[in-house]
This record gives structure tokens, C-alpha cells and sequence, in this order.
């Protein structure tokens, strides 16, 4: 009669330590102390186990390596986040591997193909195009998406920010501080985390009884870096003759290049037209005009999505919470002083 | 009689696209032409060739894969060349995976593991620790080291900037507007890219006469962030009362938080003391008071990176040039004006 195997988690189980941790041990990586290597093996010693079926299974299912796909690295909200996600996996004994997409849909379909065939455990999503490429997938690989909602329910959880609020928050600064015409600046590219930015520009316009402008809301060209696409957009703008005194751009690189702009053509900022980011990217504090932004909360993101895939990967349970939205900030700096 | 079997390269020669090119074709993952899809065919068809066989040693010997190992990609010198690195790489047809170490010693050791595991075939390794810890891989993998001097020999090219050079401008420029006693602020890992640094400085101060006065050479605590180990060190040199007209920081975000620390001190720069950075960030630019630095060509870095591994990968013959150097230039801005 064919002896019953232990699986790695009843050994990880019995051992009082995790399924990582068994694997460290097997494989003979380093990461543990040798009490716990002691404590482990005494288990597997117990259950007559040979380490080589256990490697191998461990082989066959759990790789201990999570899939990051990312749409810009050179972006420090997607650069901040990654590097939580990676810190917190390594942690808890996973390996990460990061593709970044530059934004492309070819290359976000080729590496989600890619971090399959490398046999990831799981896979973190962060924006990028708004349907998520998933279909293309053959194994049921468990992913949580970062900053896009994703159009499948299957095994995959959703992060985000509050942008809705943010959108709010921004807006409401603006009209406290005496603001009547205030522009919208985004870019083209339809992403729902932008979108919400937008409905909470409104939804604040409203409650503070100023009438909606449609053409305040300015989408600059998509094919440009932040900082040109807002001085074309803001160059035009003035040139039309078009009145505003004041600017929430849903980026912290849009609202730089909407200073510089309009510093160039000798409007006073905050005098003249106040301005609030988003993102609180370290570029708001130490530009020539500290910029008024949004703060996300990139910890708290990383955290979120660490924790649900972990949950998808290892529990036999649905996800509580398939959506989870983090708190916002305002962060006040002289871009909106009086 | 077995028959010879005709290898990918052969087609690839045969049908007058590259390797990459058959091994999509014959994988069917889309990037090509229909013409040429046929014509490869052709090719394989001619020589009676089994697909599977070819696809089976392509998974034996060519993943297309590349793995990077990088310290920190929330550092935009390193994300900006990894994605040029990406983009270049895709264009062949190879895809990019990427590990960030966060500068661990442990990290690093443990991601050349997986990417050895992942069966990358080349690695590009960039800055991180002095020493490679290319010994604990089992493959003989072909790897390219960019800004870092690797310690050993075989199948390994080296990639950097002219540190030594950017020392010598960026201390000649502090020399030429008159700055006597020049600090040297840098931190306290010892890699050769900033070595080289610390000697171009010497060497310029030997050339214009001035003494080399070792007090005058600040290594600043690695531990927390460049903001605030300049903030630390600056201070502590202030209260020692050293005297110093100009300071010349080994990367553009300890010269911005020397210049904040010192403003804070009530000390006006360009007028009291002089500031000049290193690598050209885009921080550099669009902080308070523009920061004079030494531009590193990244593109190029990348590009040098890429050609270099190509050839290793796929050439017969060794490295013409195993160590190549890449030209730096100075950029003039407000914080050394007169």
C-alpha cells in the first residue's frame, strides 16, 4: 500500500511555521534560524517524509515567486508601491519579479504570458490599460489589481485610493480659498482611478453651487511626458481666451508644468491662479512653488494588495472584500496659500 | 541515419530574420509579419524539420528572457535606464524581468537565484554591492555589470559612466567661480562609481593648486534617505565650524538637501556657498534653486548595456571591449552662479 503523503502545508502546520518557511528549509536558501530548521525537519523526520517528493510538489504548485506588472517604473506612485509589494512579499519568503509595461498593450498582454510561463504564484496589477488583459491566461493564476478596476470577478481583488474623495478634497480646496473658474487638466487616456477624480471635480462644483463647465476640463495629449502636455494644454487654453483662476491637475507633473507655464507668461502663482496635484510625489515639496496635492497612501496600497492576494493564494475561503478603497489626504502648500 | 538537424540559428540565417524572430514564429505569440511567418515556414518546411523539436530546444537553451537585478527603482538614474533597457530588449524580441534588491546583500543573492531559476538567458546587474555575487549561479549566464566594477572576469562586460571625469567638472566648475574650500559630500557604501567621483575631485583640486584637506570629505550616514543624511552631515559640519564656499554632492538628492539645510541656516546660495549635483535628475531641474550637476547619459548606458549583452548571448567570439565608458557632461544652473 502506497504510503499517504504529508503536504507541505501540514508539515508548515505541525511545524508552527509557514509554508515559505518549510520551503526555505527544503530548499536550503538561508532565510530561517536554525532552531526552525530543526523544528521543521524533526516534523518531516517524524512523517517519514522524503524531502525530494516535497521539492518536487513544491516545484509542481508553489514557485514562491509573485508577478508584478507595472505601467511605469519611472512613475514614483507605481516605483513606491512596487518596492512595498516587494518588501512585504520578501518578508513573508516570496520573490517578486516586476515587468513594466511602458504603458503598452502589446507589451502588458506579452508579460502577463511571460510571468505565466514563469510559473508566478500570483500576480499584482497596477493601472495601465483599463481592461485587464486576463483572458490570455491559461493557468487560473489569483491577481489583485492596484488603481484600475478590472473588468473580471474571478479570483481577482481590487485596490484603490479614494480618488472620488481626492477629486473632492482638491476641488474644495480651490473654492475655500476664492477660486470661481477652476480648470480641469487630465490627460486622454480613459483610466477609472482618473475618472473618479473627475466625477468628484463635479460632484464638489455642485454641492458648492458653481455651475459645471465642460469646456474647463482640458484632456492634454497622451503622447507627451506630464510636463510638455501640460504646457501645451495650458498655452492653449490662455491663447483661446479662456478665463480660469484656478487649476486642479490630477497629477503633482501636471500641475508643475502648469506652474512653469504660467510663471512663463508672467501670472502669479498663488495670486492670480492657485493650483492643486495629486499624488504627493516628492516632486511637490521641493519644486520653486511647493505644490497643494492629494497624498496617497502608496504603504497602505501595498499592504491592501499583499494581504488579498496572500489571502487568495493560500485560503480555501472567497475574499471578504473583493474592493478595497484607502482613505486620501489633502496636503497644503503654497500653490493655494491666499 | 539520424539526420542532421538544422538549428534555429541556421533558419534564422536562411530565412533572413533573427532568432527571435523564428523562435515568436514558432511559439505563435504574434509579433511578426504574416510574409514572414511564411517565409520561416518555408524555411522549416525545406529543411523537414519537426517544430517540436525546435520549440523543445528553444525551451532547453532560449527563454528570451533577460533578468535585471537593480538596487532601488524608486532612483530615477536606475529606472530610467531599466526602462530604456526594456524597450531596447522588446525591440529584439526578449523580454525584460526585473528584481529590485532595495541594496541588500541578501536581496541580491537570493533574486540572481531566481533568475537563474527563471531561466533568463542574460543578466544585466546594476550597481548594488561592490562585490558580485555571481559565484552562488550554477549556469554559466552571460551578465553585464553597468555602474559597478564587477570582480571577476569570465563572460562579463562593464558598463559605466566617467565618474572619474564628472568628479573633475563638477569640482572644476566650483574652482572657476571661485570657491576655495569645497566640501565633498558622498555616503558611506563604497562603490567604485563614487570612488571614481571622490577621485576626479582630488584630482582637479592637485591641478588648480588648491590642498586636498581630507576634512573636507563628509560620508554621510547610508542608513536613512539623501535628504535627510545631508541634512545630518551639513549640520554637523556647521556646528563643528568648518569652513566651506562650495559643495560638491555625489548625486543631485544630497546637493538638494544640502541646499535646503543650509537656506534653513540662513546661508544664501549661490551667493555664500555653491552647490553642484551628480546625474542630472529631473529633480535637478525643478527644485527651488536649479541645482548645476553632471548629466549621465542613461540612454546611452542602456544602449551600451544591451549591445554588449547581445553579443555575449549570441556570438561565438569574446567582447572586443569587455569595459566600456560612457561620456559625462556638466550642466550649468543657479546654485553655482556667480
Amino acid at each position: 500500500m502506497k504510503k499517504k503523503q504529508i503536504s507541505i502545508k501540514e508539515i508548515a502546520r505541525l511545524s508552527g511555521v509557514s509554508i515559505a518557511t518549510v520551503s526555505r528549509i527544503i530548499n536550503n536558501n538561508g532565510r530561517f534560524s536554525e532552531e526552525t530548521r530543526q523544528k521543521v525537519e524533526k516534523i518531516i523526520a517524524e512523517h517519514h517524509y522524503q524531502t525530494n517528493n516535497i521539492a518536487k510538489s513544491l516545484r509542481m504548485n508553489i514557485s514562491l515567486t509573485i508577478g508584478v506588472i507595472v505601467p511605469d517604473i519611472n512613475n514614483e506612485f507605481f516605483s513606491v508601491v512596487v518596492q512595498e509589494i516587494e518588501r512585504l512579499f520578501f518578508d513573508k519568503g516570496y520573490s517578486t519579479i516586476i515587468c513594466n509595461t511602458a504603458k503598452s498593450e502589446e507589451k502588458e498582454k506579452e508579460y502577463l504570458k511571460v510571468l505565466e510561463a514563469k510559473m508566478v504564484d500570483g500576480l499584482i496589477c497596477i493601472s495601465g490599460q483599463e481592461k485587464l488583459m486576463v483572458d490570455i491566461l491559461k493557468r487560473d493564476v489569483p491577481i489583485v489589481c492596484i488603481d484600475r478596476r478590472p473588468k473580471i470577478d474571478s479570483k481577482v481583488a481590487f485596490i484603490e485610493s479614494d480618488n472620488y474623495q481626492g477629486g473632492i478634497l482638491a476641488t474644495e480646496e480651490l473654492i475655500e480659498k476664492g477660486c470661481q473658474r477652476i480648470l480641469l487638466l487630465t490627460k486622454k487616456r480613459n483610466l477609472s482611478s482618473v475618472n473618479e477624480r473627475v466625477n468628484g471635480y463635479q460632484q464638489a462644483l455642485k454641492k458648492h453651487g458653481l455651475s459645471f463647465d465642460p469646456g474647463l476640463v482640458i484632456r492634454a495629449n497622451d503622447k507627451t511626458d506630464n510636463l510638455k502636455a501640460a504646457k501645451d494644454a495650458i498655452e492653449k487654453t490662455l491663447a483661446a481666451g479662456i478665463p480660469f483662476d484656478g487649476v486642479f491637475a490630477t497629477n503633482d507633473w501636471l500641475a508643475l508644468g502648469t506652474i512653469l507655464t504660467l510663471q512663463e507668461k508672467g501670472i502669479q502663482i498663488p495670486e492670480q491662479v492657485k493650483v492643486v496635484g495629486f499624488d504627493n510625489d516628492t516632486i511637490a515639496s521641493y519644486c520653486g512653488i511647493p505644490i497643494t496635492t492629494i497624498h496617497q497612501d502608496k504603504v497602505r496600497l501595498a499592504e491592501e494588495a499583499v494581504d488579498a492576494l496572500m489571502t487568495l493564494m493560500t485560503s480555501k475561503e472567497p475574499l471578504q472584500e473583493t474592493h478595497k478603497i484607502v482613505p486620501v489626504s489633502l496636503i497644503q502648500r503654497k500653490s493655494t496659500e491666499r
